[in-house]
């Protein structure tokens, strides 16, 4: 199985008052970046990579996160919040991994999730020939 | 070069009034499509695919568009409106298309796409293992 990868928007505002002159560690996206490291490790996941990412242009309802693998859907989850979404994100990241074309049922998907996805972009080079994803999503 | 992959949403509604019993292909999200599909034969482009799209999930500001393609970053448009900005979707895949890591420069991109980029999303597997990408994006 491909590793699935958790990107985490590390330049993300979110919707609270950040000064100014914050620095780069203070920001709501950096703070998400290191709730998410911390929950996956201590959950002892393999096959979920977090990475760090530089604006996933979701300014406006950050902050915000993606879920991606090789031929598979990619996922954009956005209002995230570092001190509540953590865990969010890291199961519908397991979910993700779990699903052939990544499109986990609807009704598995976090509550947060399935209110706050932002979009969704088809794989590039499709794993399977004809996947048989959901004709609609229901947000 | 591989081939760019320009997605377009045929379920969204957009922000349009449409009839609850209109046709699938009166959709504003069809309209999208053929007239992409329209300005890229006349225009006879050449490694850049049209690809039909099952639902975004960007619904709340549909009509809808991504442009992919292996290596590189995925972005998606949204408030597309069929009859003004087919030609506006066409040119950012072109200068996707052009640029190695799908990131073109923002002052090149239409005013639209500037102004109405939902997300982006870094791609799985970069072309390049360093992407001199910008650090943020200026939406």
């Amino acid at each position: 199985m491909t590793t699935t990868i958790l990107y985490v928007c590390v330049t993300c505002r979110g919707n609270a008052a950040v000064a100014a002159d914050a620095s780069d560690a203070e920001r709501p996206g950096a703070r998400l970046l290191a709730a998410v490291e911390q929950r996956l490790s201590a959950d002892g996941d393999k096959g979920i990579a977090v990475v760090p990412a530089n604006c996933l242009s979701n300014c406006p309802r950050g902050c915000s996160a993606a879920v991606s693998a090789s031929g598979k859907w990619s996922y954009v989850i956005g209002d995230l919040d570092p001190d509540r979404h953590a865990g969010d994100v890291v199961d519908f990241a397991r979910l993700h991994r779990a699903h052939e074309q990544g499109v986990p049922e609807w009704r598995d998907r976090p509550e947060h999730v399935r209110k706050h996805t932002i979009a969704r972009v088809p794989p590039v080079k499709p794993a399977a020939p004809s996947p048989s994803v959901p004709s609609q999503e229901q947000s």
